[in-house]
């Protein structure tokens, strides 16, 4: 699905915003892991069955008002091979569930290597005469660091899955500045890098809504940069992390949106994953405190930005 | 394992290669590919173990003269669980036969994240009382383009078990300049990733042979920026990719070596796993082919640069 899709979403939810599915076992609330831990010991099959059971509670509560979800890739590897079949399953309830898949996986490698990270991620591989896909997202996150050879090889599956990815502009971390920030002749590094999704994104198809295949990642922490990004990259779909639990506010955000409020999806991951953490239940709520938290994001979001 | 433990492994066989382990499945001889698909029809699981039994068959030859290999991650997620499930068996297989693992992750993502990625790759992962490993490998490749955030969660489970890091500085491919060449004050900015790994591996302890632990990936086929780099950062052991099929000859990366010939080692991943395509024996022969061409790759390495 590409972005059009997922304008979409968010136009019939009016609600811009991406729960991302991060979860590390503690926040998982103790009643679920203590179920699969007396089933399979403490093991890596006990955590992934405990995080698969949190992420699918989440899922539920929040398929009709949350348009997308953003499994991040490192929170199912640090559980070895259990991890990443369960992030398959992950996936595929997120579908099931009308969800848009963004998998957070920040890959960037060069040619047949970044082919291959393709296959796995947005594409299909070749065994024998069958074309099989792998984790299947609808979205990947890129990083190109290592320019072109590291993004055109998803370029080619997402024109031909329709399907697009995001590439790392503007991180929201407080050392992105250390390599981002530098001056590179008349620009920022982040800039050139601006420039360089804009060029690639130029090579692909552009949607109804004006937006092609290559998003940017733009942090919600810097935002005078992001309003500068949006001047500049008039066709870019932006992902913008770092609201909430890194300080990005409503208003913060805002410059991420053209002026229909459309061409910019903002990410919560513990702000809304780990809102049981506040309501003093011990989590049995976890699945209606992640929906009030959703709702209030949606609010405070749209409260600054409306959604046409 | 530490780079003194790379070093020393380079030191008893005189080899400061590592061979690539990036295997698709056209890279893997028919008649191996068969019998998997016979037994298993043509599936993820069938291209699995066809992989897993080539990659065994490779290390089996090369595991007395090649002191490292190098999974790329890439040629296993593209089969989804199912490749990660046959990385993470390859990884073990790969330290019962000696060899020091370097897992081709390039991973760069901050916080808590880069903690999670540093527990599935290096580290463990707390599940009730019990740490588990995940995949477990020796060093792991990075990506600083997020600046420190990325990096030093992995440096402190590189010091807690005596491992290591590669992070990208200047790569091989011929796009890497689009970014990393840019001027960045009166500095290119893979010089700037230069500065920070040396500012990162300061940070880290420093072994017997003067290396720390955060080493860098230096490109083969950029020679002048490799010597500079030498320069620039006596403390940093070197991977050099783009040795043979992408360019880069012993000349060029003799320039990665102190004057001991030590602090470097070199990749070759199709070199020698695609050695089997030029004996015109369909690949029975593709052990003692992939053999021939580590000797070969590394009497023309020692030709130019002792090992001392």
């Amino acid at each position: 699905m590409s972005f059009d899709t997922l304008q979409e979403k968010i136009r019939a939810m009016k609600n811009p915003t991406v729960a991302g599915l991060d979860a590390r076992l503690d926040y998982v609330p103790s009643h679920i892991t203590q179920k699969y831990i007396e089933e399979y010991g403490q093991t890596r099959k006990a955590a992934a069955e405990a995080i698969y059971a949190f992420n699918c509670g989440l899922m539920d509560a929040l398929s009709d008002i949350v348009p997308a979800v953003k499994p991040q890739a490192a929170y199912y590897e640090n559980l070895g091979w259990e991890g990443m079949e369960m992030l398959e399953r992950t996936i595929r309830y997120a579908k099931k569930k009308g969800f848009f898949v963004i998998a957070d996986i920040k890959r960037g490698d060069i040619g047949s290597t970044a082919a291959a990270y393709s296959e796995g991620w947005l594409g299909k591989t070749k065994v024998g005469d069958e074309l099989l896909p792998g984790f299947d997202a609808d979205c990947v996150t890129l990083n190109g660091y290592m320019g072109s050879d590291a993004i055109k090889p998803f370029l080619k599956d997402a024109e031909a899955e329709d399907k697009c990815v995001f590439a790392l502009v503007r991180t929201s971390n407080p050392s992105a500045i250390e390599l981002q920030d530098m001056v590179a002749g008349d620009r920022v590094v982040y800039k050139v890098m601006a420039e360089l999704v804009d060029r690639w994104g130029k090579t692909t198809s552009v949607g109804q809504y004006g937006y092609n295949r290559v998003g940017a990642v733009t942090g919600a922490t810097y935002p005078s940069d992001l309003r500068q990004l949006r001047k500049m990259l008039p066709h870019t779909f932006f992902l913008v992390p770092g609201y909430g639990a890194q300080g990005g506010t409503a208003e913060d955000v805002h410059y991420a949106f053209d002026r229909y409020g459309r061409g910019a999806i903002v990410n919560s991951s513990r702000g809304i994953m780990c809102a049981w953490k506040k309501t003093g239940h011990d989590g049995v709520d976890y699945a209606a405190a992640a929906r009030d938290a959703a709702l209030e994001m949606r609010e405070a979001i749209r409260a600054v930005t409306p959604i046409l």
